[in-house]
């Protein structure tokens, strides 16, 4: 773990104080959710109240200090000085309580967020292992019947496959959308009847030493509309694209305008509202993203999801994501399922 | 719903600028992780991007406005004058995007977490039977077998008999800590095996039309120590005069002491490192708290935890949690279960 530490500390210009809790499971394998750490050039304090002192006390590389439940207010008595401090995650809320304490305050967003960016082999191993196990699930998933039953009750289905393909857990809520449901690019799983000749969009993914996988396939119940029926192909056809482009260099404004063109061409012009994808890591949303909005270029290391959409108002979507660990040459696709429209009973 | 958005009104000096999502679920019913509610005098208008803009447009009482993905930089360009927002949630990154913007903004949290402390009616319903399924579900755990199981093993049991009892969803994430694991107060399920002679602290809850239920039971496998058996008394005896003293007019600060007096007249004095309770709803902690550094005081309405522990480092632990609501003359504990220490296999 210092090694982490030590590519933290040079990016520093005054100590950080991380308050992140993916960040401090990053650099320190503590979880919690009522922590802080102080990266100093010549130590480490991970600060943290009664409920997390046992296992902090565990915690290689660093002094403990144990705080009162109301941390920040806490530390304010308790540090002095000029803080680098985690902006795009502290409140600002914190942020007074801290500044009020008599702090010099710097905000330094993505700071650990730019290392995370960059998984190691250990890492890509995990990775690795949590979309091997992606992969059968989602083909024993293919086996199922899914007509007749509410999204729920499929979505638990996803949840006992990944507990017996030996998944730790899952890596977010489920989401199982079908016919008009699956217009909605971030649905959840309701109680709607899953119903014959429906698109129904599966995002699943699981958990193996913290780090996720997050796969998306669609699957019809019996034929579907020729209208969905194209979109797939248009949606399929901008994955793959997308897929071959990805390499180290490439913006992620240009690796998603590689699909985005794609389906700007057809019929479907505008109906792809979402960004290609995003990283994956300890969280199933980080960096680096691939979207219009994106200011990240990709380097070996990045593991990340290529995930096109569709999505007809009311009448059904369709989504097709894989998880790829961007590499010297190119990438690895970490997903290895099938990608034509899979018919479900 | 709009006689939420009514009673916020109330205690509004600006417009509010709500980005919380439980708050926005709570006032509209509305969940998304890239939203914002705008509650003005004469309107309200909800913000979110693509993704969500299929189920925005459903939501009643509200204009909706689909933004870019950078909300907060979209709402910097599109909003303007005097807003007040809610500086326990938003980041100090979010602030400056908003203040950039030239809007003046004023912080004002904690106004609707003031709103959604006291449930109505419906709320009480919800919470009651997602209580009366967390009963059955330990009910039928304390039938299981648990030593030479692992943690997580015994955790996923408890998501099937959730599952099975017609839960929604876990409240969040299981704890079973057992043998010296179960001295951290806030342990997570790991791979350790449960032995015989052990306590095992079990901490879980489940959501019924989104309201959580939170219990701690500790089961004894087999005979435990002596001290073990003492502690356990003292808990009981702790918690049972806590609930006895809930009623409305109550602070936080001096429910927490019935409970902490006791335990601090005896040989566990000091190890009950964390606070009585604190309040369930929409999410697993809301207000009110009940601890040494609460400023709350208790209504009818509230729905609380009362849940004192006794940890002994490197040894075990002992965690009674029940949920109650305060009423009028006291209060109604949602919990039904047996207080003894059970034994099970």
């Amino acid at each position: 773990m210092s090694s982490r530490i030590d590519a933290l500390r040079g990016s520093l210009q005054e100590p950080l104080l991380v308050t992140n809790p993916t960040n401090l499971l990053y650099l320190v394998r503590f979880k919690s959710s009522n922590a802080a750490l102080l990266v100093e050039e010549d130590r480490v304090r991970l600060f943290s109240d009664f409920r997390y002192a046992e296992a902090a006390r565990e915690v290689e590389g660093v002094e403990f200090v144990e705080t009162r439940r109301a941390l920040l207010e806490d530390l304010a008595g308790r540090l002095s000085g000029r803080l680098g401090f985690e902006s795009a995650y502290m409140s600002y809320a914190g942020y007074e309580t801290l500044r009020e304490g008599g702090l010099e305050l710097v905000p330094r967003p993505g700071l650990v967020e730019a290392l995370r960016a960059v998984k190691d082999e250990r890492e890509l191993h995990a990775h690795r292992r949590a979309c091997a196990i992606t992969d059968r699930v989602y083909e024993r998933l293919a086996e199922e019947a899914f007509v007749g039953r509410t999204e729920r009750d499929v979505a638990w289905t996803i949840a006992e496959l990944f507990h017996d393909e030996g998944a730790e857990g899952a890596a977010f809520e489920t989401i199982v959308a079908s016919g008009p449901n699956a217009a909605e690019a971030h649905a959840r799983a309701t109680d709607r009847k899953i119903g014959r000749g429906e698109t129904v969009v599966v995002d699943a993914g699981c958990t193996i030493d913290g780090y996720c996988s997050d796969y998306t396939r669609t699957f019809a119940t019996g034929t579907v509309s020729d209208e969905l029926k194209e979109a797939y192909g248009v949606c399929l056809e901008a994955q793959e694209a997308a897929l071959k482009g990805i390499r180290p260099g490439l913006s992620g404004v240009d690796a998603d305008a590689i699909a985005r063109d794609i389906v700007d061409t057809t019929r479907f012009k505008g109906l792809f509202g979402h960004g290609l994808g995003h990283g994956v890591g300890l969280h199933e949303h980080e960096a680096p993203r691939l979207s219009p909005e994106s200011a990240e270029v990709l380097e070996p290391g990045n593991v990340v999801t290529v995930e096109p959409g569709i999505y007809l108002s009311r009448v059904g979507g369709i989504r097709i994501e894989d998880d790829v660990a961007v590499t010297d040459g190119g990438m690895e696709n970490l997903t290895n399922l099938r990608k034509d429209l899979v018919e479900v009973g």
